[in-house]
């Protein structure tokens, strides 16, 4: 790692993931590797999204084994923090935990959807530098 | 989909992928599926980035089976492209190609570099119209 890269401890990275509410779920189906956008909302120590009926939902069923990631950049610093976790859908009776944080899907959608949790097994959390290295790009 | 969602063809993916230089990385890495942030460009039919041996470059060239992320929003809009494909370590005779794109790290590393190209074998671009759903919430 070069100092321009800066390790976030655990406290820093759930900041980061309270302050978004856009991530991206990497998840297997079948023997392929996926990736989704996903709307989320961090509910005590996991992060929960919704999704209907379709290849996400079966996905995690099938195969529990996710990846998530959150990043945020300015001119200056990109913060990135990226989860290893186990996905679950929540059953019915405990589907209200997603009423009580803001997680709000971006487009209007007349469908049913589900709860999915995604419990943290590991987290990483950087932040870069931006500004250094592109100084001896310029002329 | 619902008629907030909109489907963008091939070319406007492409047009989104050549318009952005940092997207979202899905790999295995044995039974695992991993996420990481990449700068990327694109090349051609195909996109590449820079790694450092480790992880990302051990995952590739075990299993060639990726998934790469872009997106984009506004207030009113989010566009997000997906590209399922497979990647491979560029032999060094061909490693110059990633001289000849905006392929630049974010970083400084003094590390050497080795070039994956990603060939897209699927592509989905979605267009998500924001403005409409948050009229419901609001009081």
């Amino acid at each position: 790692m070069t100092e321009a890269t800066h390790v976030l401890d655990d406290d820093q990275c759930w900041e980061l993931l309270r302050g978004e509410e856009f991530g991206r779920l990497a998840f297997h189906l079948a023997e392929e590797v996926h990736i989704a956008p996903v709307n989320y909302a961090v509910d005590h120590q996991s992060l929960l999204f919704r999704t209907a009926e379709g290849s996400k939902l079966l996905a995690v069923v099938m195969n529990p084994d996710v990846a998530f990631e959150i990043d945020t950049y300015d001119d200056e610093t990109a913060r990135s923090v990226i989860v290893r976790g186990t996905a679950r859908l929540l059953e019915e009776d405990e589907a209200h935990r997603a009423e009580n944080v803001p997680l709000r899907p971006w487009v209007d959608a007349d469908v049913k959807y589900n709860v999915v949790e995604i419990i943290p097994t590991k987290m990483t959390g950087r932040l870069f530098d931006l500004s250094k290295p592109w100084t001896h790009l310029r002329p």
